[in-house]
């Protein structure tokens, strides 16, 4: 049976968590007394459903099961794990935790709070230890951190078991060792923030500028090294004592006295309103969402690549997952070896994916299969590999923008020296292109074919085998421009 | 001849500054009386080369000539641009402009300075309208922005033909309409810098926490939104104003006033060198300089695909740089159609181009046919196109990192749908891959076959006639396995 996951407050964040939980395959039970929640949730989870599962190399589980409870005790109820995300008053969180802890007191509870210290949410609580800051970040279901803040009335345990939850649905639990007010990435967003809208209302730069200065510098090195990592390759050898050495002094300059709030008044708010209508609103909020999640696709899936920062969490929740489906035993069926979707990048000036996707789509397919017999980066960097020799494609179906692909792979034939598989990359259950393919295991450093190691035939032959049964695909065989049976 | 820019002040900025202007083509002199200011540039140098070229698309130009001057009269000789890079001490700036301006009175002058103003810059200099800030962020060869500031006493012709020159080696000059300490983006470093000294002083995070609470979540963000676009979509249909409802008020809560700067002694320096020792100690830092560069160049890649942010300077630029490329008359050869050069992110981890961009190769190569008979993008966009339906590949070669390729069309055969075309890729007169394919010519709103329209059929026919001439291919009609004869 499926684990369950209750949600208190939808919106924004709540639908950010329940697509999280969903996708990884619990069932989740979202409370909000607001009539738009359904829709709210919705739409998170149709943003959720097209950018999550891009990101994965492995199937994803089964989609849990989303149901929408008229009460806090009918959510909570067999839950395993409670996440509340009600707006900012703390009175309003303490009546929640009260009415959950009436009927479920020892689950545990995270709050997506950005303020509240947890020694504040636990006031007057039936069972304190339960409740607990895990505060993450929108889009939540894409970015990977959450920081987790306990206070001294919550067991360790408590913590490395809400912890291991977050691994669970993929997330990077930032353990924060002391409470304290907006925890820590908030401080540095408030930080700038300030520094913003400074700059906004004394007409130094408008909100677009802002945005690339950001953007066109440091927001890029930020998103996969942070700060002080960044600041340690500025040092260069040296090191971080010289970096500090010469940055350290900058703290004396005039413009660091310049931390007083800005007046938050009718005027300021409609400048920066108003500018950031004039940046960005010929994009609709929509828009905008697909925009900045095939942008953070696009980050994770090049860290991912790299198994550095967050595509390092990406890797390790694979790995997770992989294990059932690595140990399963081959069966009667071309093996579904890569989930893809179509990316901008990959259309042409047709409006189509462009053909040699259709290749790259195929070559994903069989990495993800040379992995499964053991034939990925560690044997290459080890001297061998299987080089294609041959290759003809079928075009058979355009692919459009956002289109969710599936490669499969099936063993056409093998010896020790080759392997002769046929992808087909489908939408659904149609079949957009076949690709057969022809592969020789070479010794890299002599440049000639020789036989794959045993390890790697090991794996191979009983896929081979177990493929003899399907039927040979239509397209084997064919060269370009037979006539169609 | 190639046009010259004199870098006075080595270093990693210096440096890097060479390295934009010599991968453009520009020759660079540059000037700094350290002993070891060729070896750092050196080491620059062939980190850039190893990575700016894997964001062009289109083949780099010839590398610029890479001079040292014994003098700054000697680096500024001829110049058409001069950056200054020096520490950042007011005075010392000061005597490089005089000696600059000695012999270059006119020459236009961009400091890499992130904390003075332009008019401190500028004061008892013989021409200060040539002088200007001109800020760039680490590693200048892969981040766009450059921050442009001027005083009142510069020329706005002479700004914008510096921010032409900054644009032609493919940077994003932010033009900074007020001068202001520290610009824009310092601004935002210093504010957050500040407060992470606080949490490492306070003990609340290490810098290994800290860069964790960045890199896995809002820095990911701001890579390619930045901060208002951000929080615009944050604020949901409602919009940026109500955004800042919400978030307006946390400007009055407490953690806010923790703006002090803290004493800035040994012990902290100490703390913060040590954590970040313990964080990244075990990577040199040449090791971390190349995992930042891959890690940007996947970042601006996938912007690249998205044609957002940073992603659209690298396709401005490269158009800026694309030859359109012609060869017509018909002859009884295979025509030319396409020159290419195997680009970093061609190459696969087995380090050789990797199988999907020898069919990219194709494409550029039949794309570039397709425009000879008229069928290009116009044609396109007035509803017909050739789509691919089918594609034999035989890959008989290795290609690596640079290596230049040629792309030739034969037309095996034509009517008014069908195409049937042969290319071969090729390094020099060596066939590294050769491809046959079918296209068939269809009217893309009914998406079912037609005759092409008389105009591309005139163009496309006498080619097919004189290509009649030419020995078939033997590689044509192979299928996949078939023993080579």
């Amino acid at each position: 049976m499926a684990r369950k996951a209750a949600i208190i407050g939808g919106g924004v964040i709540g639908g950010g968590w329940a697509a999280r939980f969903l996708l990884n395959g619990w069932d989740v039970a979202v409370f909000d007394p607001d009539p738009q929640a359904e829709r709210k949730i919705g739409e998170v989870l149709a943003n959720a459903r097209a950018a999550l599962p891009a990101l994965s190399d492995v199937p994803m589980p089964a989609e849990g099961k989303l149901s929408f409870a008229g009460t806090i005790t009918e959510a909570v109820e067999g839950a395993e794990y409670i996440q509340e995300s009600v707006s900012e008053r703390l009175e309003l969180k303490h009546r929640v935790f009260a009415q959950i802890q009436q009927s479920a007191p020892e689950t545990l509870i995270g709050s997506s709070t950005s303020g509240f210290k947890p020694s504040e949410l636990q006031e007057h609580a039936a069972n304190p230890g339960t409740i607990f800051v895990a505060h993450p970040f929108n889009p939540v279901y894409l970015l990977p951190l959450a920081e987790v803040v306990p206070s001294p009335k919550n067991a360790a345990r408590d913590i490395e078991r809400a912890k291991e939850i977050l691994r669970e649905i993929g997330m990077f639990p930032l353990h924060v060792r002391k409470e304290i007010d907006a925890h820590i990435a908030d401080r540095f967003l408030e930080a700038v923030w300030r520094e913003a809208l400074w700059l906004v209302k004394d007409g130094v730069a408008t909100t677009e500028e802002i945005d690339e200065a950001i953007r066109m510098g440091f927001g890029l090195r930020w998103g996969q090294m942070g700060l002080f990592e960044t600041y340690r390759v500025a040092g260069g050898e040296a090191g971080m004592k010289h970096f500090m050495a010469q940055f350290g002094p900058c703290l004396q300059w005039p413009w660091t006295k310049l931390t007083d709030v800005p007046e938050f008044n009718d005027e300021l708010v409609d400048l920066i309103a108003g500018q950031s209508d004039a940046q960005s609103g010929h994009h609709s909020i929509r828009e905008l969402e697909r925009i900045r999640d095939s942008n953070l696709i696009g980050f994770l899936r090049a860290l991912k690549d790299r198994n550095w920062g967050a595509g390092k969490v990406l890797r390790e929740h694979d790995a997770r997952r992989a294990v059932a489906f690595h140990d399963a035993a081959p069966t009667g069926a071309p093996l579904v070896m890569a989930q893809m979707q179509v990316l901008p990048g990959w259309i042409d000036y047709n409006g189509h994916m462009t053909e040699s996707r259709y290749l790259f789509a195929a070559s994903e397919t069989s990495d993800a299969f040379l992995r499964l017999i053991g034939a990925g980066m560690d044997y290459v960097a080890a001297g061998h590999s299987y080089y294609t020799a041959e290759t003809h494609i079928m075009h058979l179906g355009e692919c459009k923008l956002g289109d969710r692909l599936t490669g499969t792979l099936q063993v056409l034939g093998a010896d020790e020296k080759r392997l002769h598989v046929f992808i087909r990359i489908q939408r659904g259950d149609e079949v957009v292109a076949s690709l057969e393919q022809m592969l020789l295991h070479v010794d890299m450093k002599a440049n000639k074919t020789c036989a794959a190691a045993p390890g790697v035939l090991a794996k191979l032959d009983p896929i081979t085998q177990a493929h003899k049964a399907l039927p040979r695909p239509e397209a084997a065989g064919r060269f370009v421009g037979q006539r169609r049976a």
